[in-house]
């Protein structure tokens, strides 16, 4: 996986991840950076600034990493363990939101974060950055049929809880003292239609203006807040 | 102001707002947005690619507007209408943040953003973007010194609330009953002193993991929906 931008570099290198190269615009120089390269050992490559924009297409700032792909946990891992808070991303689209929800889901305690495969966005640069260290912190699981998982989740008691404005209830009005596994919806289409009906509760945040719904990041702060509001 | 990128473009010919002018890539071909240039009657001008990179300095999808730049609103305008709660943004840097901060201000029917003229990002085509269609909803104030702003709210009948780990309260403890103007901080840095020694409250999220802050739009979608809770 390549990883590109300064912060993000930093971070990396000064966590002594895995590294397999370093790519530097031929003119490069971040004093921090340069002595954290040397200290490292790490093979370096320069290159014109074209063959990085060809590299990243986007903003690499001079300096490309090439870590290896990110290790998602498996379901079994987690399920064993003594865990009540999941999050469900029934196919997010937008790196920002992910790694703004992994963010809110370390800084609240949630036990472990599940996505799928396939059409969902998935660990890039993008999202480490907007993360900023906290990817190391949570249990991120990876499946191929959320569907599936929502039913293996049930038969370990935990109760489903999704969002959607149609059929739903107050957010505020459940009694989320139970295991709980909340299901976030897509940014533009909202929860697919199988997941929605394996829900236990659909709940709904109170919109008062023209737009119906938050940035999937906000909503899911709101909900992950209110899950915890009682057990904290 | 130029504005770029399909949706936002779209959005904007429907609405019918104000456009002096359209770039248009050569080759730029979508069904929906040519039938509503051909219907505007609006002056296009062709251009090569590259041009419109450097123009954009981003993501332009082949199309670029130049729109009227964003009207901001007076504060003395805003203060002689009824309201209760206003969003003060002290120093905002991403135009992400901010657009998800508007959208969620719309929904939850927030009276009006306040922001700084200097340092802190304004409205432009990524802001657009990411408040998908509320921006016209939501009364925008743009002012040149934040502190003097909060004076004038207090005299107004305004409890200041802003949120900070240091000498904080449960942002769950506080009674949000009155007029409210909350104030959220730089990315950052957070609040600026001189704005944290004008808040009558200063509240935490509280947070159990490594991290000590959360993005600011979900830190602000959290403290809106917590102020208008006993509200609504």
């Amino acid at each position: 996986m390549l990883i590109y931008g300064k912060n993000v570099a930093k971070e990396i290198l000064k966590k002594k991840k895995k590294i397999r190269k370093i790519y530097l615009q031929e003119n490069f120089s971040d004093k921090e950076i340069n002595s954290l390269i040397e200290k490292s050992n790490l093979e370096v490559e320069i290159l014109k600034k074209q063959k990085l924009d060809n590299l990243s297409n986007g903003n690499h700032q001079g300096i490309i990493l090439d870590i290896p792909d990110y290790k998602y946990k498996q379901l079994a891992e987690i399920i064993k363990e003594e865990i009540n808070f999941i999050v469900i991303l029934d196919h997010l689209e937008d790196p920002h939101n992910l790694g703004a929800i992994i963010r809110t889901c370390e800084a609240a305690g949630v036990d472990a974060i599940i996505l799928p495969k396939d059409r969902q966005v998935q660990i890039n640069s993008t999202v480490m950055k907007t993360s900023v260290g906290t990817l190391d912190q949570v249990n991120i699981v990876s499946v191929t049929n959320i569907s599936n998982t929502i039913k293996e989740l049930k038969d370990n008691g935990f109760w489903i809880v999704g969002t959607s404005l149609n059929n739903s209830v107050d957010y505020r009005s459940v009694d989320y003292s139970g295991k709980i596994a909340l299901v976030i919806g897509n940014e533009g289409s909202g929860m697919s239609k199988l997941v929605e009906q394996n829900c236990d509760y659909i709940v709904k945040i109170p919109m008062y203006g023209t737009t119906n719904s938050l940035n999937a990041s906000v909503a899911a702060g709101i909900m992950i807040y209110e899950i915890i509001r009682d057990r904290k």
